[in-house]
């Protein structure tokens, strides 16, 4: 028997993962969220081979969750930008984000905190601020480099 | 230079995708929290080759997510269950699982529907049931098929 393709796995789960097609399309997706737009920030902070970088940036594109924008004429450069479809990520990067942290965290603490932008509370398990209590949507959130955090996060 | 391993990367969403390794795996903790608990029913449901099934569940049980338990002697016979770390990461099923409905459901609906067990009411994007407003743990939760299931969901 062949094995299936998940293109024939009736599954919201198996359609999103098929999208996201591995791990680095994920964390060009994290990237995206904390502001960078451009090739070669993005190859820069994932330290990814060139060509494995274009296709997933082409890929996200073809799927609507990145958007290519040209910032440059001569020469021509482009930068991507999250659509609303690929905002709408953010709460599945959040949980995984928030699974991370509780089993892998260095002993300092999260390398990454997301918070309430306006009260700067944190994003509690339920994308409530654990500060404030607010219920939050994407643009409430930001990423700020946390306890653990070794470096400034990206961007 | 050399592409860096996501070991490297110190950030919690790095690390959760290193244990999830690839979608088999999200798709392997997908169907043990829809009850499946043997090698050849996951084998079945996903259709994926019995080496890389292998290979997936041995890596979900040195990280903790499942565990292997005998439940028969002769021949020896093991099942895997989720862990509680494994169950952990239902928030980031489900919110993969919604981003996917909204972007990916069949006409019909989605192919499964998570529900508070409890009173039968639709899990929110906040994990908080629809009908009664209970903020949900991942046992008062179910996922059942949906108006885009084509068949019954997988156990």
């Amino acid at each position: 028997m062949l094995p299936r393709t998940y293109e024939d796995q009736n599954c919201s789960v198996a359609r999103a993962l098929e999208v996201l097609g591995d791990r680095w399309t994920m964390l060009v997706i994290r990237d995206a969220f904390a502001g960078v737009r451009r090739f070669d920030d993005f190859q820069r902070g994932l330290g990814v081979a060139r060509n494995v970088l274009s296709d997933r940036l082409g890929r996200l594109v073809d799927e609507g969750v990145l958007e290519r924008h040209r910032y440059q004429e001569r020469p021509e450069r482009f930068e991507y930008r999250l659509t609303d479809k690929g905002v709408g990520l953010w709460r599945a990067l959040i949980a995984l984000m928030q699974w991370g942290d509780r089993h892998y965290a260095p002993p300092a603490g999260p390398p990454r905190v997301a918070r309430h932008r306006e009260c700067g509370g944190a994003v509690d398990e339920h994308f409530a601020c654990a500060r404030c209590g607010a219920q939050l949507a994407a643009p409430d959130v930001r990423l700020e480099p946390g306890p653990g955090a070794t470096q400034p996060a990206a961007a």
